[in-house]
C-alpha cells in the first residue's frame, strides 16, 4: 500500500510521524525528542527528511506538518486564524516551505486577539479538527498539557479558549520553591490526597497559596504528607474552578470532552469525576492525526 | 549608656542585631547576610560572637533572639506555641542557649495546630508582640514577604492566621517558565499593568492560571506587555481575594495593619488601597525590635 501523505505534529520538545494511506491508516511511524527547540539547533529539513527516510517515504510524498513548527520561532511562521475560527479553515491557510522535490505545508495555529483574555494555541486546533471526523462539532473540550487549553468548539468552529498554564506551574513549583521538600513522589488518580486537593482547591480557589503553604506545612506538624499528589490536586482543582467560572459545566450535552493519553489524562479524568463533570474521553494523538488527515485531504484530496 | 540587651532578629537568609538601652532605643546595630542556612555551616554562637563584637556588646549582655535560629534545623528548637496563642507568653516559652558567659534565649513560633489549615510562623510573632506596645492588641495584621502571614489578632493573642507563599511563586513563575520571557522589569505600585493585575486576579481568582498564561500571550498578539508588574499584581490580588475569602474585609476597626518595609511594602498598600481596604502602615523592623525588648523585659526586666 503506498502512503498518501507524512501526517506531523511537532511540538516544542517532540516529533510525531505518520505515513498514512488514502483512509488515514498508519503505515508507519516515527517519533522523537527533535521538537521546536532541538530542531532550530539541527535544522527543521534536515530533521524531517532523517524521519522520512527511517519511514521509508517514497519521494515526493507530500507532508502536512501542526504545531510550534509553525510559529515565529519555528520553521516558517504560519500565521493564527482568529477566533471564532472554522477548522475547516486550516488547510487553506497553510503556509508552503520551500523543500526541493517536496511539498510541505504547515497548518496555522488558532488566535483569540481579545485584549481582556489573550490567547493562542497551536497543534491543538488540529486535535480538535480530528473531533470534527469523529462527529464531535459542539462541545467543551479539555486538552491537559504543560499549558492546559479549555475550548468552546460550536459546530466545527473554535468559539472561545482559555490556557491555564496548570502543569509548567506545577513543574516549577515542585522543583524550585520550599514544596520540593515535600512534593516528593507521583501523583496517581486514586490517592486521596490528590482528590482532597481537587476538594480543596476547587470550592476555595482564592485561597490556593495558603494551601499551596499548608503541604510544606502539615507534615512540619505530624499531619500526613499529601506530597506530589497533593499539589497535582490542588493545581488541577484550581484549574477546574476557573473553568466552571469561565466556561460553565459543559458542552451542549453538559460533558466535558477530554483530549489526553497517558497519566496526566487520568489525572483529569479523576478530577472531573470528583467534580461531577460527565467525561467522554478520546485519544489525543489519533485525534492529531484524524485532524492532519483531514487537513491534507483538504489540501491535496 | 550601657546596654540592657542585645536584641537578634534571625531569618533565612538574613541576620539583625540591635543592643537597645532600657528604654528600647538603638544603641549600636549589626546586620548581615548570616540567616539560619548560613549559620548552619559556620555555627550560630561565631556568627552571634562575631556580631556582638562588632557592635561593641559588653561581656555577659544577655541576647534575646526570634526567628529561623529557633526552627528544628536551627540552632536549637523552640517548640511552637499552639493558636490560639497568647503573644504575652513568647518570653515564659524561650529556650535558653549554652553559651559560656552569656545568657542567651530563643523566642518561639506559632503553630497552628488543624488538619484542614496547618500552619506555622518564625518572626512574625514577635512583630506581633511588636505591635502590642503601639496599642494594637486586636487587629487583620497582614505580613508582605517570600511567604505572607495574615494574622488574626485578638485581644494580645494570635486567633488564626494563613500563610501565602505568593513571594515564592512569583520567583519560580518569573525564573523557570515561559513567563521569564514576559516578567522583565520591577513591580512599581503605581504602574497600571499591577493595578490592573490586582483587579482582574481579584475579581476572578479561579482563572487565575489562565490570567498569568495570558501575560505571555497578550504580546505575542501584540498587546501592551504586562511585565513583570503584571504578574505582581496577579499574585497579590489573588492573596487578597485569599485574605477576603478566609478573613474577611477587616479586623475590629475596619482596617488592615499592615507590618512591612520597603517596596514589597508599598506594592501591598497600593493593592490594599486599589481594593478598598483601610490600611495603616507600621514598620516591620520597628515592631521585631519592639516585641524582643518586651520579651527582654519580661524575662530580665
Amino acid at each position: 500500500m503506498s502512503p498518501f501523505c507524512a501526517a506531523v505534529d511537532w511540538g516544542t520538545s517532540s516529533f510525531r510521524l505518520w505515513l498514512l494511506d488514502g483512509d488515514g491508516r498508519v503505515l508507519a511511524e516515527g517519533r522523537g525528542a527533535e521538537g521546536m527547540m532541538a530542531a532550530r539547533e539541527t535544522g527543521f529539513a534536515a530533521v524531517l527528511d532523517q524521519h522520512l527516510g527511517a519511514a521509508g517515504a517514497p519521494a515526493g510524498l507530500p507532508v502536512v506538518i501542526c504545531g510550534m513548527a509553525g510559529a515565529r520561532q519555528g520553521w516558517k511562521e504560519a500565521a493564527y486564524i482568529d477566533t471564532p475560527a472554522r477548522l475547516a479553515d486550516l488547510a487553506r491557510h497553510a503556509v508552503r516551505v520551500e523543500m526541493p522535490g517536496r511539498d510541505v505545508r504547515i497548518l496555522p495555529g488558532v488566535a483569540q486577539r481579545d485584549a481582556a483574555r489573550p490567547d493562542v494555541m497551536r497543534g491543538e486546533e488540529t486535535q480538535l479538527l480530528g473531533l470534527l471526523a469523529q462527529g464531535v462539532a459542539s462541545a467543551l473540550v479539555c486538552l491537559p498539557g504543560t499549558h492546559s487549553k479549555w475550548v468552546r468548539l460550536r459546530d466545527g468552529g473554535v468559539d472561545s479558549f482559555s490556557t491555564f498554564m496548570t502543569g509548567e506551574i506545577f513543574a516549577a513549583l515542585s522543583a524550585h520553591t520550599i514544596l520540593k521538600l515535600s512534593a516528593e513522589g507521583e501523583a496517581a488518580p486514586d490517592d486521596p490526597a490528590f482528590l482532597a486537593g481537587v476538594r480543596e482547591a476547587s470550592n476555595n480557589p482564592a485561597t490556593i497559596a495558603s494551601q499551596l503553604f499548608a503541604i510544606r506545612a502539615g507534615p512540619l506538624l505530624g499531619f500526613a504528607p499529601r506530597g506530589a499528589a497533593g499539589l497535582s490536586g490542588a493545581l488541577i482543582g484550581l484549574e477546574l474552578a476557573g473553568v466552571r467560572a469561565r466556561h460553565g459545566d459543559g458542552g451542549e450535552r453538559g460533558e466535558v470532552v477530554l483530549l489526553s493519553a497517558g497519566r496526566l489524562g487520568e489525572l483529569y479524568r479523576a478530577a472531573l469525576d470528583e467534580m461531577g463533570f460527565a467525561v467522554r474521553a478520546i485519544d489525543a494523538e489519533a485525534a492529531a492525526r484524524a485532524g492532519l488527515m483531514r487537513a491534507a485531504q483538504a489540501i491535496w484530496g
